[in-house]
């Protein structure tokens, strides 16, 4: 559903219009108009002039959105707005906001019956594009009676104050309420209007999320318990900060996907860096790897390779799905094992670098309409959630020199924070995000604490090492699938849903009917399914 | 510890001097000066000429601390600041601000034992008072090795930010970031830090509180159980919210605190406002008023009378005290049962007036010192706690025609929602608090989530009628004392501490050594009392 970015390709999130430079076709360019990268993660390799840090740009945006306003949407809902305070913890005289969220009550049992809200807390980017992308959701709504609700995260698709998406990145201080802990907030004022418009004050309200949105679905149901009965919080790395999980967890499982399939191929890619590297030293070589990789532009420097091919390996992780999809690229089903093949299966004599690049073709081009690529056309664009990366959102990221296919890096926050600071003029808050929502000693904090939580994840998913993967309590819960990608659970069912898909969805409806049933036993209500 | 002022006498929250007008003698200025008015309920109450609101001042502050300066502390402590953000929850470029707290590592068992940190949640006022006037926390501290930390509230005592009390208290916009969320995330960075410097990121920390600062200790184990393993709430009315508990539960309970003692007591008082209003209606009126309760100037208005009658009844039921005590002012053991006796006890010809007049005198001259009677010497005076209730702290409250003694008053929020507007610029929340933290169904919202929290109260307390009276799952409790007031319970021992009281006590320093116990268990350490 929603990804990481390590490509350089930037795509803002909001609807207004913008010239593509890409020489893809026009359905290509709706193909990578829908790719949304949810967890820009910051990472420096090494390379010869070392990066401090760089940017992870993120795709979903004017193009995404005009891709799914451009079909007719596969769920149906309506459209509303709810006027925000932009800072909730202050009373600060600041401009309201509109945020925007989808609403369908056609199969809500209504407030005698206490009809469940099924609340999606939106993520970073157009919620239209979430909303059509966790058919999940909608597919269990009618038998739960439930509400369906879609609120956007602030600052991202419509949600954004002052007016427009320019005035709100304008700086720092514009961007300074563009923080998890207010778009909860959002949510909880939201619901609290929902429940007294609706007369739904004792509805039970589900909470739903994946990625950055599963984290904030798990903190939700922690921080605010008396407004949802529970939480699916899938594929939600809240472990991934300080030194909770170790740096190098994300690319070591990066690494061990491709390994998995093949060890040549991981061979190949652990190679490649130092022969692009060295190829890069000259124009000529830059020339020869333009050619190469079938680039639009002259390449520049090495590092922007290095970012392209890094990103197609973590995205090709996290969309490792077991049946063909169009969810950020058009791939095949198990994409890893396809690009392992292309990357071994070249005949004697074929380098390295024609390899990856087979290989890589498989992520950027499945569908061989595109004529050449684009690198990353602005690299220093604005991102929500680059602020976020360089506010709260502080997830160390090494790449281990022994594990890791990637080049190695060392995570080094002072150069981070010193980019951070140039680049917004803002200093992170490291440990903020621990302090005000835990994660060290999770197993004994929530043992006697909290209740109701999923944590659902994918082993082949990169960020399951950052997520919850063992049980915490009776109903604080972790359901873990060996061969599940980045929250496949909350996509819409198909008709080559593995087994352990279809069963890992059947426990998932069964323990949110079950919080649902204990709530209305507290309630004495009788549970209609 | 903490009380409601329903008086209109000001004395404000900081160290800074001021010129008092009374003509008390210097110690019962003094002990004027260790009053502390926590919970300033906004009340209209019926007249003539109706008040939509009025403010109910706070005492604590420039007196207080002279008061606590004066003498050698009972129990001893370092001072220290710790700089803290003024809006943890965005990254706006604000000042920050030196938080004062007070620590003592004395007994402490040391980071390798994994020694307690007992933490008192800073209410509105000068946080060494409270530390003075928390005898418990000091008393039980040696007993679990414990460190002993209290942190001042922002924007009381010392911790004002923009360098001074008159700056930070000037205009909505300086005064905006006084509020609980923030106090609350002021004391979480203030105790990750705390960890970090005393290599104590593994020992257990307690929360104390009383009053709002048990409010605060609640709320914070709720919302930051990853920082505290319990939390004991003293006298925390954090149901005293919307529609939560009847709008007339504070005065009903102080009225039948009344009654109980004597019915024929509550009548009188019952009767008295209609006597001043009436005689109050001329300006002999006003005259023989003031000669009758011996004011040192003349009664304007018989509001203001009322105001100093009703404040002098509620307080007296916070401290209905089975001792002799001197927290608020010097009174008697069971004061209600003295007023009374005085009231009762006037000879045959007695005019109501002249009893109510005899009456109030335990409350305000006890030791017999005062020659005459402020009322109030700065009625308009910026208060914290004013700041607070026409924001967050919106408590309705209503004074009931039948079960009542006090003049009937119907809470109207729309009055109230004015007077904040033209007295602050600010406009309150009301819905904020339970958005925020929760109150409605707290029992089924908290039951299969939360632990470790003890809310203590006195039935005396009018306080209590909005706390939690029933143990709401094995681990959040509820300590109820028939004959209890105000959180007496975290006063130092006395030797006249009756049965029940040194019962009580028992009993939460074995639910705290039970939470301490589970963590070390969990930690697999051992227990070393």
């Amino acid at each position: 559903m929603h990804f990481l970015s390590l490509s350089r390709s930037e795509c803002d999130d909001t609807v207004t219009g913008s010239v593509s430079h890409s020489r893809f076709s026009t359905m290509e360019k709706n193909r990578l108009s829908t790719l949304v990268f949810i967890f820009s993660i910051i990472v420096v390799f090494y390379s010869p002039q070392p990066l401090a840090f760089k940017y992870a740009p993120r795709f979903l945006g004017k193009f995404a959105a005009t891709s799914t306003k451009s079909q007719p949407p596969q769920f149906p809902y309506e459209i509303k707005y709810f006027q925000q305070r932009l800072d909730h913890f202050s009373f600060s005289e600041l401009p309201t906001f509109p945020q925007r969220y989808l609403i369908n009550t056609h199969h809500w049992l209504g407030p005698n019956r206490l009809g469940p809200i099924f609340f999606y807390c939106g993520n970073e980017g157009d919620i239209e594009w979430f909303a059509q992308n966790t058919g999940f959701l909608w597919e269990i709504a009618p038998q739960f009676g439930a509400m369906v609700v879609f609120p956007e995260h602030r600052y991202y698709g419509e949600s954004v104050p002052y007016g427009s998406r320019e005035d709100a990145y304008k700086n720092a201080t514009t961007l300074s309420y563009l923080t998890a802990e207010q778009a909860l907030a959002d949510f909880s004022v939201l619901l609290t209007d929902l429940k007294q418009n609706f007369s739904a004050k004792d509805c039970p309200v589900v909470l739903f999320g994946g990625s950055y949105g599963g984290m904030l679905a798990a903190w939700m149901r922690l921080k605010y318990p008396h407004i949802a009965v529970g939480a699916l919080a899938s594929s939600a790395p809240i472990l991934q900060f300080e030194d909770i999980v170790p740096p190098e967890t994300f690319y070591d499982i990066v690494s061990n996907d491709f390994r998995r399939e093949s060890s040549s191929c991981f061979s190949y890619i652990k190679q490649s860096w130092d022969e692009i590297e060295s190829t890069g030293r000259t124009n000529i070589g830059l020339q020869l790897l333009t050619e190469t990789f079938n680039l639009c532009q002259q390449l520049k420097r090495t590092q922007d390779l290095y970012d392209w091919l890094e990103s197609a390996y973590s995205y090709l992780a996290m969309v490792n799905y077991p049946y063909p999809s169009e969810f950020l690229m058009a791939l095949p089903g198990h994409p890893i094992k396809e690009v392992c093949r292309r990357i071994d299966g070249g005949p004697a004599g074929t380098s390295v670098l024609e390899r990856i690049y087979e290989g890589v073709n498989v992520y950027y081009n499945y569908t061989g309409e595109a004529k050449c690529f684009e690198l990353d056309d602005d690299p220093h664009g604005m991102s929500g959630w680059n602020w976020q990366a360089c506010t709260e959102m502080v997830m160390p990221m090494s790449s281990s020199r022994e594990s890791s296919m990637f080049p190695p890096y060392e995570y080094n926050y002072y150069s981070f924070q010193e980019e951070c600071l140039k680049k917004f003029g803002v200093k992170p808050r490291p440990q903020w995000i621990t302090t005000e929502f835990g994660g060290h000693n999770i197993h004994a904090t929530l043992k006697k604490f909290g209740s109701n939580i999923i944590f659902s994840n994918g082993l082949l998913d990169p960020w399951s090492g950052g997520s919850v993967l063992q049980n915490i309590s009776e109903s604080v819960v972790s359901l873990v699938t060996e061969a599940g990608a980045h929250h496949i659970d909350l996509r819409a069912s198909t008709q080559n849903d593995p087994g352990w898909l279809v069963e890992q969805r059947e426990t998932e409806i069964k323990l949110i009917e079950g919080w649902i049933s204990d709530y209305y036993l507290k309630n004495k209500a009788i549970f209609v399914m």
